[in-house]
């Protein structure tokens, strides 16, 4: 039997909800009578404990264990919700069989674990948090499959694929074209003295500020190549990066026999975000459809390799494999920590980034959670101590 | 079972096989190796007996029952194939059970009594010819449900729009977006002095005569809007025309989740024909994917009413629903056919049109078969008359 409303009976566990996608999320759900059983958040602890009124949750957990006396205190008022905290919590959140979906929102590589514990319990997780599909995405796909767990994309590049191919399956795919809004920086041929301030300054999407850096950098990018391989099973070389500066085409698959899907919607993440909840129905929410002949006119580039050279260091850790993608993705949160705090400069993050890979990428390690974990913390590590030329 | 080569235990028939929809089906016949059983043609009989000699058919049929010794000496060289001639004939063929799918490419509404016979028999009948479903669209489409026939589009928008819904039928549509070149003269003012060579050089499709004019008149895309509605079960309302003058995207379909789906390639009817063969699997074929770096960039416009009012007047039609798409169309044809020998203006064959579809469209007739015939012909003796003032 169809129930295109069973979205309404999937209680929603959002990790991360107080951040750019959490707030979107719980947008949609308000919007789609959604219930929110579950949120979490590491450290604005006051929007997560006001979240939680608004929504009637059942449960609240923080990041850090010692934060829950302080949480406890800000919902005195709400003595029938949990609350919880520490990485423990968290697992056990996005594990919890209350919850059939879980929104991945977390920032970076800090999501892995408890993207790993939703994945388990074979639920419906909605995979905002890119950062651990790129560091162990052989493992998250075969847990997948493993405990029947469905994974649905968010980012809106990959949330278009998926819309793209689901009919298609069995038709041969001969490559994905993911569009890059170009950041704002596409047209400005000289980076070496660029700010904080003007990278925070995306032209099409409001978002956090870890993406925001890495859609400058074109790291973002690279992240999702990495990303749609694992999601979609396809080889990175069959993955192009289309500068497309009006974020209205999402991204596309072209087919063998001459065809392009595509999707295309406003640059507003509550379309993929509520695509990911009512999957497989498109129902009426709160985004309006983009208006083509306002819009008037679509625009495509090559992106510039040279400016960007984030985007084929990480096709290039994708086809190393092995750990590479793990010590890419490490050294990038913790260079554009660097460039927020004005440690470094802009064109550092990525050389940065490559001298890392470069220094790090042959170390033994193998396939396992504790392998990849380690390596995360010996990349970190490194880029903190790591000086500039 | 899956089996993706199925086309290839699909013999076709191919009805107007010497046409430019024809012969590009032959040629993607001739690429994915699909069996071709029976191939009819109008007058092109020289190019008929060739198509017949080279694709190994079984049988090919004339139009025109006069024509049959010809064709039979021009095959004498093949006494297997058999050959017929004549509108009984060609029904039969239509309904042939030795061809699972049956594309129909006549042009004009001449097509009615074939493809009614084609979805009689229960076939895959892939749609190339529109005329029949804006004379008959209810009466089509309750009969393909009634015998089990598949209607797969061929119309570029239209497979673009099935390729877009086909997983999301259960989904809200809001709209339904039919792109359109704007043809020869999207960019010429004044248009009452026009040639009819002007009005063949369409800007990016290769077609027939017929459907040449009908895109310099905006007619095609009138007829494609009832079509749409027609294979699509959506109100006229909810199907908007926007100008994109490259032909890259096809057609889309707008959700109410602010979403929409988009199918884009060459303007190579060969797609959409191949599509329509290997439907449900995109499999690779003579065309090539377009090169959204090399085309850098789509634009989008609002059609000028003005200018060409074919399209108010036939969403007029389908609204007044009845035999006013029947008057539509017929007087189109002969208004068209005037056109191309000079005997009257380009403009004047909206104003044929228009006139026609005020003086018929209250005439009493009911919805068979029969009635949609004597509409049609007294649409075209009307127009025959007409004299533009």
């Amino acid at each position: 039997m169809i129930d295109r409303d069973a979205h309404q009976h999937r209680p929603l566990c959002v990790l991360g909800s107080t951040g750019s996608i959490g707030v979107s999320t719980l947008d949609v759900a308000r919007h789609l009578s959604i219930p929110v059983h579950t949120l979490t958040a590491h450290t604005r602890l006051e929007a997560l404990a006001e979240q939680a009124r608004v929504h009637g949750v059942q449960r609240v957990v923080c990041a850090r264990g010692e934060d829950v006396g302080r949480l406890r205190g800000l919902l005195a008022d709400q003595p029938h919700i949990e609350v919880c905290g520490g990485a423990a919590a968290l697992c056990e959140a996005a594990g919890d069989e209350h919850c059939p979906t879980v929104v991945t929102a977390i920032v970076g590589g800090a999501g892995l674990e408890p993207t790993l514990a939703a994945v388990r319990s074979g639920k419906r997780v909605a995979i905002a948090n890119k950062e651990p599909l790129v560091m162990a995405g052989e493992l998250i796909t075969a847990e997948a499959m493993h405990y029947g767990a469905t994974l649905l994309p968010v980012d809106s590049e990959h949330s278009a694929i998926f819309q793209c191919l689901e009919h298609h399956r069995q038709s041969d795919i001969s490559q994905l074209l993911l569009t890059a809004s170009g950041g704002p920086f596409r047209t400005i041929h000289n980076l070496s003295q660029v700010t904080v301030e003007q990278a925070l300054n995306h032209p099409n999407w409001s978002m956090g500020a870890k993406i925001t850096i890495d859609s400058a950098t074109l790291m973002n990018k690279a992240l999702e190549v990495i990303e749609a391989h694992h999601l979609f099973a396809i080889d990175v070389s069959r993955i192009e990066v289309v500068v497309h500066p009006q974020s209205i085409i999402h991204s596309l698959v072209a087919f063998a026999d001459g065809s392009l899907m595509a999707q295309l919607g406003a640059p507003d993440m509550r379309t993929p975000i509520q695509y990911a909840l009512t999957w497989p129905y498109h129902r009426s929410g709160p985004v309006a459809c983009p208006d083509l002949l306002a819009i008037a006119r679509l625009d495509f580039e090559t992106p510039d390799h040279k400016r960007f050279p984030a985007l084929e260091l990480g096709r290039h850790c994708a086809q190393l494999g092995g750990i590479a993608p793990v010590i890419f993705n490490a050294a990038n949160e913790v260079a554009v920590e660097r460039f927020l705090a004005q440690d470094i400069r802009f064109v550092d993050i990525t050389h940065g980034i490559a001298e890392a890979v470069d220094a790090l990428s042959s170390a033994k390690y193998g396939h396992s959670l504790e392998d990849i974990l380690a390596a995360d913390a010996e990349a970190r590590s490194w880029l903190t101590g790591w000086q500039p030329r």
